[in-house]
Formats: structure tokens, C-alpha cells, sequence
């Protein structure tokens, strides 16, 4: 929908906080490098393909039935998964799925947000908090990071006490810096909220295995209050699968089931994510040759004169350019498709497979050369606002 | 969770709406005969399984990438199917997706309803109507039917013109009771809605192949705030696969994709609904049978001695029970399995393969002979009643 004609909904009663609005998503362009929406490079080999076939053959065969309601295998195997790997021994009745991470967050801002109620967040972060938010009928409070993109406690601590919210999101790695949050910071956030509120604490793990450091899955033990969110979409290569699943004190997993939808997860869903879940060593495998690519682009950028964040996760912000969006345009004339996610001066690359990056970071070196480096512009003024909608 | 008993989830600070409820949901029981969720009793046959799992099998090989936002292969062969069975061209722009009828409707009510608007039903009818309402912070106003389960249009009309709900819903054929709505009904209620209004009208056609009366489809022409909602689960025999749809005008298509969560709707969901529509003179073959059985119950349980109400729906709803709980528990200790929806005196059975009809009606005999006929209850005198929930 182009800016300033009006689209056809518009004419419709919809609510007014929708008007005027286009559907959340990346553009899907057709070019030959797509590094724009973090997804995992690597299909998915063979002998997982032929598992997932099985598993969901056997699921059809019963299709006529609805699937387990409670998606109780699939959720011991996310748990088993979960003590693996996170340091934390976990329960079935701590673990909760659903279709992607953005349906759980959906769900905790239904049982816990909604009308009357406030999320804060710290920006820039995944811009679905805010539209969660809004689909819930949840207030957005957008707290600023600091100009490290780090979350700054004391100014953290401050949007808490004046905002009191109900919700708290943190995302780490953060979505689009690629930022880690230590575990003190979080501690000290989670204080700060049940001081304020009581309020519950989502930490937003989406791309938690590509980190530097440990999950900070250990820190639910004791807070009843603290969610960790993940997802199959970026380590597990299945963003096709949309799994995203949480894990938490059982009665926060007692809670989404009051407003979750009955039967959410299908059974063909519940059967491949299980197959994937059989397959957690190769899977993990390709995680780590991401890692390594990861940093040779935090690298080879900065030779190539790039400013660039550091990075915990599968994708690299890299600036400062004083028209981003012209950048990215670019980008894409030489056939590589990078993420502009509104954060000025700033665009975001997905780590590929080496060729992938081979050619972005090719396609960089070309821009550069004929747009010159460009002068960073000045910190944005007006970075914290609230809205209600 | 045991009436009286605080859930673990009441000490945490979730939505005081939720304090004290369970989650929704028929008991899931193993017992030989189960007729309680109106499943279709056929399994999908081997060739639809294969086929299935090469369809899953191709999307499995590009998990890695997040599947078709739009699902336009898939709308587009549910807009031919539509056609080739509704009585009316539909095109793809006129269809939307997603996880079942249940998140349709959850989506139209996020961009239509919502926190500070309400939505109107008949009860008793489908009990996920109200709770959606709920879960989207949209207001529910609960109009009565007829003695006869019917929509009676005066008490109908009086109602929307008193609350001027912004979501009217229309449940045809009617769940739990099987009540068919005529097209002048649904056109008058659509009239007295706008008048009102504007509002938007859902029919709910979950049950809209087993009708002995043609689809309500063609009354989207030229009414822009009409939208049937279909399901996958019932006529196709696919309730694992947990695939709703909708047909309206494209505007409102275009409003729910502001509220759908980006990629809601798998690769593997979507390549298996595509496997199934493939074979959709198969699977409409086991409509006819459970139409005819769905008759057959109709007489044998008048033969029996029972009341039965009208149905044009997969299953029955019979009585009148002094206790029809009671009733509900003695056809359980027979092994088989209804559903007791809460309307008084009346329980509801699913047509299933004739030799669990015959199970359930030599069950029905049995217990009429232990409990005797019964009296009939006396009209519910509350049965209209309004909440902000």
C-alpha cells in the first residue's frame, strides 16, 4: 500500500488504532542474496526430511481427530532439549509451545496484559513486541537503550518505577543489535518490575543459541515471574515450522491455557517439530559454523570500514550510513537483500552461507566505494515515547 | 482443576476475567465410543496420506525458510473449492487462512471488536464465541433463541438495536443444537446490523457441508461486512490439521492481515491442507455417509422415545433429561462418550461410523430403561443475559 492512498479496509469499522496501517513483514523481493530476515541458510539434510515424512505420515493417519491439546510429548522433548543445553533442568510443566514465539507472547500478553494494562520494552528491539501489544489492546511503553544499544539500568529502572508496567520484555540476543543482556542486568530488571508492579518478565530468547554466553534459562528458578522465550525458527533452521515455545513456572504455563485458543498446535506441527527434536546434534552442528561466519562479518565489516555492533546472535548490525535506507537500496541493486529496520544510520545482515556472505560483504565494499562513507548522523532525539495503543 | 480449589495460576497477576477459570476444553477420556467433539469418524484414506507426505515431504526441504506469509496457493484452492461447492465464485483475495476456524475468528474479532466494542450471539451456540470475545477484550452480549432453538427475528432485531453490537455472530447450522438459519433470516439480521451498526456478521458454517440446505456463501455478494467462516476439520476430516478459513469481501481480508501474526500459518500446514483439497470428491463422499447416519440417528433416537432437535449439522442434540449430567454419566458407564454442552435438559451426540451409532443408541436404550423418562425441565428463565468479560 503506498504512503497516503487509502486502503480498502480503511473504509471499513475497523478499529481506529488500525486505520491507516499495513501489515507487519518484510518485503519478499526476489534477488539472489537473502540476508533479511534472519533465517537459518541451511536446509534442513535429508535424513530429517525422511523423518519428518514418517512422523507426520503416522500424524495423518489419525488426522481425522484433533491433535493433543496439550501438546504434551512435544513439549517433554522441548524440555529434555531445554536441560541439554540450558543449564537448567526443566519440566514438562514448565515448557508451553505454539505456532512461533510470537503466538506464546501473544498468549502471555492476553493472560497478563491486555486492556487497561502496560508492556514496556527497551528500543530498538523486535518490532512484534509493540504490534503484540497492540493486538492484545495491551499499552506500549518504549524505554530507550542506551547509545551502545546496551540496556542502561539506571535509566531502565527509572522507565520501570514511572510506568509501573505489567509486562516487561528483554530481548538477548537483541533483535536487530544483536545485543546480549547480561544476567545481572536482568536480575536487576526483575527487581526493579516486582518492586513496581508485580510484573511478569519476558526474556526474549529467540536466538539464544547463537550467543556468546549462557542461556539465562537458570534464572526462572525461584522467580515465578520470569519467562524464557525461544523458538525452532533460527537454530533449529525451521522458520517454516513455526514453533516457538516458552519455559517458566508451571502456573505461568497454568495461565496461556486459559487463553489459548483449544487445539492450537496442529498434529502435523506437534509431528515435525518432534522429528527436528530427534535431530538436535546435527542441527546444533550448523549453529556453530553460523557463529563463526557471524564473526567473520563483524570482522571483514569493520576492515571494510563499517561501524558495527557486537553481535550474540545470527545476524550483524553494521552502519552508520546518513541515508540507511539508501544503503539499502544500494545493497539490493548488487542482488543483496539486507533488513532496513528503521533504526537510522543502521541496517541489519542475516548470516548466511559463506558464499552469501562472500557476495554481501563483496556488495558492501561496492556501495562504500561509490557512496562514500557518509557521515554518521547524530543520536536520535526523541527515542523515548509512549504510546497507548 | 477441582470447583473451589485455587489454580496455582490465581497467585500470579494475570487478567482478573481469567481469576478462577479452567481452561476450555471437552474431557479428553479413553473410552470405546467417543462422540463428543464432533470429529469425523473416518480416517483419511492411504492414497490422501501419501500424498500428504510428499506434499510435507517438498516443504520440508525449504523449513529453513519462513513459509508463504499470504498462503496464496492455499487460498486460492480454497477459493475453488468455495466455488465448485458454494454456489457463488469466490476468488483468492475474497479467502483467508489460518489455524483453525478459532484463530479466524480471534483475528476478525482483534480488527473488528475489541476493547471497548462488543460482540452479539444466540445462545446457546458454539461457547468459543464468547470466549474469543473474551480473550480479545471485546464485550459479549448473549441474546436468546426460540423454545425451538431457532433465531426468532423480532427478539433478535430488538436485541441489535438495543446493544448495537460492532461483531454479530450466526452460528448455521447451529452448534450444539444442529439448527439450520435460513438465508432471509441472516439477510434481515445483516440489515438490522447495519442499521444499528455498522457491524460485522460472521456465519459460523463449521458444519456448513453436513446442511441439507445450500451453503449461506452467495450472500457475501455485494454486502461487504458479511464473512462465512468454514473449517477443514469437520467436512474434511482433518481436525489434527487445524485449518479455518474465511470468504468475505477482500477489504476485510485485507483488515485481518493488520492483526494476523506474520507467517502464522506453517509449510507443513499449508502442504498438507493443499494434499487434502486435492482429493476433495474423496473426502465429501464420507459427508454423504454421516448426512445419512446423522438422519438415522434423528429417527432411531425419536423411535426411542427421545426429543431430538432438527439437525443439519455431524451430530444431534437429543433430550429432554430431568439430569441430563447425570444422563451424560450413565451413557459414559455404557462406554460411550457425548457431550454435555450445558444447555439444560439436552446433550449432544456426534454421528459416527454406524456401528458407534449403534453402540450409542443401544447405550441411549439402555439408560432410558434405568433412569426412566424423565420430565422435561421447564424453560430457562435467564437465558438472556449480558457481559462485559
Amino acid at each position: 500500500m503506498t504512503a497516503g492512498t487509502p486502503a480498502p479496509w480503511d473504509a471499513l469499522p475497523i478499529r481506529d488504532e488500525l486505520r491507516g496501517q499495513s501489515p507487519y513483514g518484510a518485503p519478499q523481493l526476489d534477488v539472489p542474496v537473502r540476508l533479511n530476515t534472519n533465517e537459518n541458510p541451511y536446509p534442513l539434510p535429508e535424513p530429517i526430511v525422511r523423518r519428518i515424512a514418517e512422523r507426520v505420515t503416522e500424524a495423518a493417519r489419525d488426522l481425522n481427530r484433533y491433535p493433543d491439546r496439550d501438546a504434551v510429548e512435544l513439549r517433554t522433548e522441548l524440555a529434555r532439549y531445554l536441560t541439554r543445553t540450558g543449564g537448567h533442568t526443566v519440566t514438562t510443566e514448565q515448557v508451553w509451545a505454539a505456532n512461533g514465539s510470537n503466538e506464546v507472547l501473544q498468549q502471555l500478553l492476553q493472560a497478563f496484559g491486555g486492556p487497561g494494562r502496560t508492556a514496556l520494552g527497551f528500543d530498538p528491539s523486535y518490532s512484534m513486541h509493540a504490534l503484540l501489544a497492540r493486538g492484545t489492546g495491551t499499552g506500549w511503553i518504549s524505554a530507550p537503550r542506551g547509545a551502545d544499544f546496551r540496556i542502561d539500568l539506571d535509566g531502565a529502572r527509572a522507565a520501570i518505577a514511572a510506568h509501573r508496567p505489567d509486562v516487561v520484555f528483554v530481548t538477548s540476543p537483541n533483535n536487530p543489535t544483536g545485543t546480549a543482556v547480561a544476567a545481572e542486568t536482568v536480575l536487576a530488571l526483575y527487581e526493579a518490575a516486582q518492586a513496581a508492579g508485580p510484573a511478569l518478565v519476558v526474556v526474549d530468547e529467540a536466538y539464544g543459541e547463537f550467543s556468546h554466553r549462557p542461556s539465562l534459562l537458570p534464572l526462572i528458578e525461584g522467580r515465578p515471574l520470569l519467562v524464557i522465550s525461544r523458538t525452532m525458527s533460527k537454530a533449529f533452521g525451521a522458520a517454516g515450522l513455526r514453533l516457538g515455545y516458552l519455559a517458566a513456572d508451571p502456573a505461568v504455563v497454568g495461565a496461556v491455557q486459559l487463553v489459548r485458543l483449544p487445539y492450537h498446535l496442529s498434529a502435523v506441527t506437534q509431528a515435525t517439530a518432534l522429528a527436528a527434536l530427534e535431530h538436535t546434534d546435527t542441527l546444533l552442528g550448523y549453529v556453530g559454523k553460523l557463529k563463526s561466519e557471524r564473526d567473520r562479518l563483524v570482522s571483514e565489516l569493520r576492515a571494510a570500514g563499517c561501524e558495527v555492533t557486537e553481535s550474540d546472535a545470527n545476524f550483524v548490525q553494521f552502519g552508520r550510513f546518513e541515508d540507511s535506507h539508501k544503503t539499502w537500496q544500494a545493497l539490493l541493486e548488487q542482488g543483496v537483500l539486507v533488513r532496513d529496520n528503521g533504526v537510522p544510520g543502521w541496517l541489519r545482515v542475516t548470516a548466511g552461507t559463506p558464499a552469501e556472505n562472500d557476495a554481501f560483504l563483496a556488495a558492501v565494499r561496492a556501495v562504500r566505494h561509490r557512496l562514500g562513507n557518509g557521515q554518521p548522523p547524530g543520536p536520535d532525539p526523541d527515542r523515548t515515547k509512549e504510546s497507548n495503543r
